[in-house]
C-alpha cells in the first residue's frame, strides 16, 4: 500500500483527491492536514463525506513525523513552495497541485505570478506532470508539478499539431470556458451564485497566468517559441472546461490526416478520448478523461479543436493521481472507477 | 459472474444502470436492448459512454434466447408488465423499475394509474423492492418491483415513526421537491430548459400516483391504513429529491428519542445516513445514499423529517442493483463505488 | 415630483429600488447613499447601470441636508433602526425595508432577532406595509415597515382564510422555497455558486425570524393567536419565493367557495393575481405580482394554497414603491411598468 | 396610435414582442395570430400574461381584413416569406423577424439555408434592419428584415473596425456563446433541461447560417469581401449572447485609438453602450442594449472585442420595435422602459 497524505483539505482539490483515492486499491489515506480546521473531522469541512471519511485533520507538521510514501500538496500557489522546500529531504514523492513549479524557472514565475519565488532550486528536480507528454520523466520524478486546469485542456488539444510542426506558431487562439470551481471554494463576489447563474463573462483578458504555461509546453513540443492568445471565460456550471482552439496550418492538411495524427499521438493515452462529435462538459464530468474533437474548415483554412475536461479531475486531482500511479510504476489508469455522471 | 441484461436502454434509468453495473465485480453486462435504437451501439444513444460501453443494442426478444441470470426492466409503466408476463417462465431474476407491480394489486393499480393491468397474476410473486423494509423477502423473490423515487425518499423518512406507531396517521404531509430527470429523458414542454431554469413549481397536486405507493407501505408498517398529503415540486436541478415531511406524534416525544429510534431502525442499512445537519441534494449526488435528518419542533408539536436521495440512484438504478445483490445473496452494498459528486 | 433618496445602495434591494423608481413618472431620485462606497458612482457598484444611473453615492448624513419627500431605507436590520431614530423629526416619509419595525413591539423583536432594540418608541408610529391588508393605515403613516419576503408570500396566501376564520389556527404549515437573492449580496459559503447550483436544502428549521411576523399578521386577521409551522428552503434560482401552504378548515368547504372568498378579498388588490393553474416563479419574475392558486383536497380534507412572488419586488423594493404610492395618495400601481421576464 | 399585429404568437419572439409593445405609448396591439392556437387567449399559450394580455388569438388571414399600420412576423424562416408575399400589396409596414430576407438575394439564401426561396422579388424592397448601420434606409422601408441574434452581436462588435478598413479581412474569428432561447420554444433533445444544465458545447461548426449574414454586412462596411470564422456555443442560460471576437489590425493601433473609433461610430446609437470593463450577459438582460468592450493585446498584436446582447430583445423583438420606431419617424428608443434585470 502507498501510504499517502493530503496537505490542504479545505478546498475543492483536496476533497476531490479524497473522492478519487478512496477507491484506489493500492493507496491508504493516512493523513489529511489543514491549518485552519486542525482537530476537526474531515467530514466537518466537507459534510457529504459524513460517515465515509471522518478522519481527524492534522497540522501539516505531522507529515514529517509519519512514514509516508506519497504527499499531495493541495495548497494555493505561493504557499505550496514553502512546503516543497521543507520536504526537500523527505523520502516520499510529491505531487504539487499549485502553480509553483510548473514553469521553466523562477524568473518566468516571478514575471507572470507577480511575486518572488522562495525556493528557486526546487525547479531543478520538478517535472511537469502532464502524463500524455512526460510519462517517462514523471515516473522517475520525486517532485511532480501538476498542470493547471486550462493548460491541461489547451495543451492536450494542441499537442499533436505542435509536435508535428504543422501549425503557424503565431496563429493559435484558445478561447476557453470554465466552470466556477476553477475559482476556488472561497466565497467572493466572483463566486456569488447570483453573479454566476444565468450569466457569462470573459475575464483575465490578455494576462492570465496559464498563458505562459501553455506557451512553454507547446513551445517545447514545437521546438521553438510560440505565442498563444488565451481568453478564459466563466461558465454557470460547477465543473468542466471546454477549450475552443483555432490554429492555421503551415501547409495543406486534410481532416482525415488530422484525425490520424491525433490517434497516433494518443495511442497510449488511456484518458484521451478522440470523439466523433463535439464533446460536452457532462461527457467527462467526474472523470479523468480529456475528450478531443478535431476538424478542418476548408472555407477559412483553419484547424478547429475542441477539448473538454473536468477541471477538478483531469485538471487537478485526477491528473495528480495519474501522476502518482506513474511515480509508483502502476498503470496510469489504476484505481480510477468513476464514469461520467451525466446527467 | 451474474449474467445480466438491461431491457430498455434509451432512458436515464437504463444509462444509470450501465454506469453502476460497470464497476460491479460480480456482474457481466451481456445485453442491452432497445426497440427504437436496435442495431446501434449503446454509446450512440448516450455519447458519454463512447469508448466505454459500445455494445450493440438488441431487440428485447433476444433476452429469451440467451442464458441470463438477471434482467433489469427499465421501461415505462404499462409496457413493463408485458415483458414480465412474457418472462414468466424464465429462469432469471427480474427487477422491474416501472410502477407496474409496486402496489398491492390490480384494482389499486387501475384506480391510480388509470389504465387496465394486463398481467394481474404477476402481483402474486412480486416483492416491493425497498431493501430497508423487505430485505428478506427480496432475497427470495424472482420478481422485485423497484420502488418509485418519491416513495423511496418519503417511506425511508417516515418508516421508523410508522413502525413504532408513534404518529397520528392523518397528520402526515410530504412536501417533496425533485430534479428534472424524474420527468424522464423525453423532450416535452415540462423539460424544456427555459421552463425549468431559474424556475420552480408544484405539480400533480392531490393526485400523484406515488401517493398510494407511500400510503400502502407506511400502512403496512403502521398496521393500519393512513392518509398522506403528498405534493411534488419540480426543481431546477438534474438529480435529487428532498422531501420535507411533517407529522404529529400521538404522545410526547423528545428529539433524542427520535434520533435513537432512527439509529436503531436503520442499524443494518448500509445506505441510510442519519445526518447531524439537514442534508443537501449534492450530499448524495451519484450515490445510493438516503440521507435523513429528524427533529422535533417543541413550539408546534410537530416532527420534521428531511430525506434526500439521488432519484436516479437510490430512487431507481442504484436501488435496483441493491435488490439484485440481495437476490444473489451478496452484501447489499456490493459493487457500489461512487462517492458523492459534490460540487 | 416626489423628491426621493435611497439610503443603502450596495445591496439587491437598493439596486432594485433604482430599477423600479427609474420609470416612475412622479419620482425624482435625488440621492443614493452608501457608507462603504461613498464618492463612487452608483454604476461602479452595480455596473449594469453604467450609462443609466451614474449618480455619485453620498454619505447618509447628506439626507438631512437636502429637502426630500421620501426616504427608502435599504439597510440591514439592526442598522436601520438607528437611521429611523435619527430621522424622527424629519419631514419626509420613510419606508424601512429592514425587519426593525415589522413586529408588534420591542420585546417580540428582541426575542426573535436576538438583539436589543435601540429605538423602541419607533414602533408607535410604524405601520406594517402590506397594502393588501393595511392600505388605509399606510396612506396616513410617515413610517412604513416594509414586510419580509417570506411573510409577504405566506400572509397573502392565507389572509382570506384567516380573515374568514375558516381554518384551524394550529393546522398551518408553510413550506417555503426562496431564491438565493433572499440571502443578500454578500459573498459567503451559503451563496457560493457551487453550494447552490444543482442543489437544494432546508434551513432555519423551527426558528426563522419570519415565523413571528407571519403569526402576528395572521393572528390580527384571525382575531386570535395562531401558531404556524414555517420551513424555508434555498432554491438554485436568483429570484422568487413559492410557498406551499397547508391548512385544515374548521368546517366543510368547497373549492368554489374558496375561490370566491379569495376573489372577493382581493377585489381591490391590483397586484394579486388569482391563477387558474399553479403559478411558477418565472410568472412573476421582475414584477410586483403575487400569484395565488388555491385548491381543496377532498381526500385529505386540507386546503392547499400556492403563493408566488419575486422576493426582490413584491417581497422588497416593489412593495416599498407600492407603499410610497399609498403614502402620497397615488394609485397603488402607479409607475410599475415591468411585465414578467419569462423566460 | 400605430395599429399593430403580431403574426405568430406561440414562440419566444412573439411573447417578447408583446412584453415590449405593451409599454409603448404610441402602439395599440390590435391583433395576435396563431394558426395552431387560434381561438384561445394569448395567455393560455403564455400563462405569465394571465390577466395582462388575454386577447383572443386569430388566424393570420385576419391580418388583411383589419386596418393596420404595422405587422411583425414572428415566424420560422421558410414560412415567413409566404406571408411577406401575401402582404405585398398591403398598406402596413412589415418587420420580418425570420431569416428570409436578410441576405443579398435568393441564390445566397438557397445556398446557406438549403431550401428554395419562394418570393425572390421580395429581396428588392427589403432593408437589413440593423439601425446602427442602416437607420436611414430603414426609415423609408416598408419591409425590414430583422437581423439574426448572433449577427447583431457580431456585426456591432466589429462594425467600426470594418468600416475603418482597419483589420485584415481574413483574420476575423467570432467565438459566440448563446443562451438556450436562441434554439426556440420547441421541446427537443437540444433544449431538454438535463442536456443543457451544468453543461456546455459547441455546435454548428463551420456551417452556421448566420456566418453569411455576418460576412455580407461586414463586407458592405469594409467595401470588400471578407471571410469570418464563426463558432456558436450553447450556454446553460435562458437569454443572452456573448461574442468574443478576434481580429488582426493591418497597421499599428493603440487601445485609446480603438476606443475613440468606437465612441465616434456609435455616437448616435442609443442602445450601444461602450463599457469600461468586459460586459456580462446579465448586464443587458431584458434590455435592447448591445454592450461592447474593446481592447488591444500588444503581446499578440490582436484586437479583442466583447459584445453582449439579450438575444430575445436586441437580438429579436427589441430590435424589431426599434425598427418600427424608425419606420414611423419616432426616436429609436421610444417606448423602451426595461432596465437590466440583474440579478
Amino acid at each position: 500500500m502507498i501510504k499517502t497524505a493530503i496537505v490542504g483539505a479545505t478546498g475543492y482539490t483536496g476533497s476531490e483527491l479524497v473522492r478519487l483515492l478512496y477507491n484506489h486499491p493500492d493507496v491508504s489515506l493516512n493523513m489529511i492536514t489543514s491549518e485552519s480546521r486542525k482537530g476537526e473531522p474531515f467530514s466537518a469541512v466537507h459534510p457529504h463525506f459524513e460517515g465515509l471519511v471522518d478522519i481527524t485533520l492534522q497540522g501539516a507538521d505531522a507529515v514529517l513525523e509519519e512514514e509516508l510514501d506519497m504527499v499531495f500538496l493541495a495548497l494555493p500557489h505561493g504557499v505550496s513552495m514553502e512546503y516543497v522546500k521543507q520536504y526537500e529531504q523527505a523520502a516520499f514523492n510529491i505531487v504539487d497541485l499549485s502553480g509553483d513549479f510548473r514553469l521553466s524557472g523562477p524568473q518566468v514565475y516571478e514575471s507572470w505570478y507577480q511575486k518572488p519565488h522562495t525556493f528557486p532550486s526546487g525547479f531543478q528536480g520538478a517535472v511537469y506532470g502532464l502524463p500524455e507528454l512526460h510519462a517517462n520523466a514523471i515516473s522517475k520524478a520525486s517532485l511532480v508539478a501538476n498542470p493547471g486546469c486550462y493548460p491541461t485542456s489547451a495543451i492536450l488539444g494542441l499537442a499533436p499539431l505542435a509536435h508535428a510542426g504543422l501549425i503557424d506558431p503565431a496563429s493559435i487562439i484558445i478561447d476557453a470556458k470554465s466552470g466556477i470551481t476553477g475559482a476556488g471554494i472561497k466565497a467572493k463576489p466572483t463566486t456569488h451564485y447570483s453573479n454566476v447563474n444565468d450569466n457569462f463573462k470573459a475575464y483575465g483578458l490578455k494576462s492570465h497566468r496559464h498563458t505562459i504555461e501553455i506557451q512553454e509546453q507547446l513551445g517545447w513540443l514545437h521546438h521553438s517559441e510560440l505565442t498563444v492568445q488565451f481568453t478564459p471565460h466563466l461558465l454557470p456550471v460547477d465543473r468542466g472546461i471546454l477549450s475552443t482552439i483555432y490554429a492555421a496550418p503551415i501547409k495543406p492538411v486534410s481532416e482525415k490526416q488530422l484525425k490520424g495524427l491525433y490517434a497516433d499521438f494518443y495511442r497510449h493515452a488511456p484518458f484521451v478520448r478522440l470523439r466523433k462529435t463535439p464533446p460536452t462538459l457532462k461527457d467527462v464530468r467526474g472523470t479523468n478523461f480529456c475528450d478531443i474533437f478535431i476538424t478542418f474548415d476548408e472555407r477559412t483554412g483553419r484547424i478547429i479543436t475542441l477539448s473538454a475536461i473536468d477541471n477538478l479531475v483531469k485538471g487537478a486531482a485526477g491528473q495528480a493521481m495519474q501522476n502518482m500511479n506513474l511515480q509508483f510504476g502502476l498503470p496510469q489508469d489504476r484505481g480510477f472507477v468513476s464514469l461520467p455522471l451525466n446527467p
